[in-house]
């Protein structure tokens, strides 16, 4: 018998409803025979969903959570409020079974971070990083580290990240000495802001690491590095700069497409489509921690969810590395 | 008789070697015939360059400078030691001919700025910043200030760079009331890293400018700001990623019209490079200072100096306004 990897989707908090994700659910369990579901949320509402689409119950679990953590609850206070949530209570059950491999959330980041570090930090409690794995322009992954889980850095954090990035990228996809890059403005040892001048001779010095040096922004999915550190500001801009401009280009090329009739133009967009469509890749890996967790954006649709789902297949068959806890932050 | 403008080209300090930046200026004279130009470098080399190119040499005096300053020199070292370089022998007599409108520069950006604080300050010196005019979705402009005069700023600074950008956008596009956007990883008046928090406070309060809130990554160039304001650091990142993700997705394009023989997909890519070749925009534009110097890139070519021409045209056209001197930091 084929081993099964049962994953936790929290269906609360994403901006399209639970009924959404339980459809990208449903696609998942058809394409991969070895998945299986936690559904956290309303239980006669999902029970409902669930029948509707005829998801076989064997394969989808379901865990009641009335509660329901909002992009405007403080997260640290939404700990002790909203244990009944689906995102506390998933994360809580996923931190206590031994057969629950990980989980998927599109709810609020703060609190998905500041749960994922209360359950699933194993002996020594870190603050765990955002980490997202793009594709990079030869064709391999960047994982970007952080990406927005801690807004103001200290370079001891940025050392940090670049082990659990290292680890992740090591375990993940083979790669047995991960290039580590810094971002900076310039790619020069002597370029950087004060947080960045710091961190340059800490990474250079750390023997366990592969470090390449500072990496500019125009060079940050090239490929030149493996993993890319930076602050969780900078990250965020790095991400959604990206994004938006991707976005622009795409909206270009389909007006060019329909205003010149051009068929070729709409094959060309559809092309790129495949591999610039952001919403359509999965979401942002919370490394630091024991299990898997998935940050799905808030919008995620059905094909996130399936995107996503295979991000955790394919972790489960790599034993990818989350943590190791070496260094405490 | 049309009025003349007259700006200082330094040919040295570009990776092209002074002849292409020439070539350039052969092609502005002939696009413009308002345009005059001082060419500051070797005499004797330049005087044949613009023998060779038929350049009329009434339209472009020569300013002997036998020094050069690179990217190897320390630029406040520099200032003293190499005030024979064509870059300071320039900015000395843009600021005392009051005939000379601007200057353009591909050399070091920092000996750049430094020579413009000391040449070009007025009374009262304070750092320039070093701004970008990007094309926006809406079809205008946003000027994203700082994009890596200063790295590490301070919450005045950035208030200051709002003032900067507004004049600018005010004088040359006619924008009334221009609207000033922070970068920041949310919208939400709540989020951004430390320095932005301690800034946020401090545009809202300023009665003199429009200040619209947050702004992501992901909406930089989106028109929803006309000044989009940040440290050094981030705007590199911004200007950097936006460049990497268009070269990207350029090559992607050009790629698949040679797979698939698509005439329509290769002009397509022409139509997009007419609008995402930063290459052929301009520069930076130095702020905060009595005169305009713009710093294109070192690896500008002919096209590039026709490009920022024009722009410095522009600027004497509608006297836009680089520095009021309000706030000094």
């Amino acid at each position: 018998m084929e081993h099964k990897t049962k994953i936790v989707l929290d269906t609360k908090g994403g901006d399209r409803g639970a009924s959404a994700l339980v459809k990208g659910a449903a696609l998942a369990l058809e394409r991969f025979p070895q998945l299986e579901f936690v559904l956290a949320g309303d239980e006669a509402a999902l029970a409902e969903e669930c029948a509707a689409l005829n998801i076989p119950r064997e394969r989808a679990e379901i865990l009641d959570a009335p509660g329901e953590i909002t992009n405007y609850d403080n997260p640290a206070e939404a700990f002790y409020t909203k244990a009944d949530s689906s995102l506390l209570r998933g994360l809580d059950t996923l931190s206590s079974r031994d057969d629950l491999f990980g989980m998927i959330t599109c709810g609020s980041t703060g609190a998905a971070l500041t749960g994922a570090m209360r359950y699933l930090s194993g002996e020594h409690p870190v603050r765990p990083a955002l980490a997202a794995v793009l594709p990079a322009q030869t064709g391999g992954f960047t994982c970007l580290v952080d990406t927005g889980a801690t807004i103001d850095c200290t370079s001891a954090m940025l050392c940090h990240f670049a082990h659990l990035g290292s680890d992740f990228m090591r375990s993940m996809y083979g790669i047995e000495n991960p290039k580590v890059g810094l971002l900076s403005n310039g790619s020069e040892p002597t370029k950087g802001n004060k947080l960045v001048k710091e961190t340059h001779p800490l990474l250079a010095a750390d023997g366990e690491l592969n470090f390449v040096g500072n990496v500019e922004g125009s060079e940050a999915l090239s490929g030149v590095c493996d993993v890319l550190v930076c602050d969780g500001f900078a990250g965020n801009q790095v991400l959604k700069v990206t994004e938006g401009t991707a976005k622009r280009m795409m909206t270009d090329i389909m007006r060019y497409a329909k205003k010149t009739g051009s068929a070729d133009a709409e094959k060309l967009f559809f092309h790129l489509m495949g591999v610039y469509d952001i919403g359509a890749l999965g979401g942002g890996i919370i490394l630091g921690v024991t299990k898997p967790v998935i940050k799905a954006r808030g919008n995620a649709d059905e094909r996130a969810v399936v995107s996503v789902a295979e991000m955790l297949l394919n972790m489960a068959e790599h034993r990818a590395v989350f943590d190791r806890n070496r260094n405490h932050i």
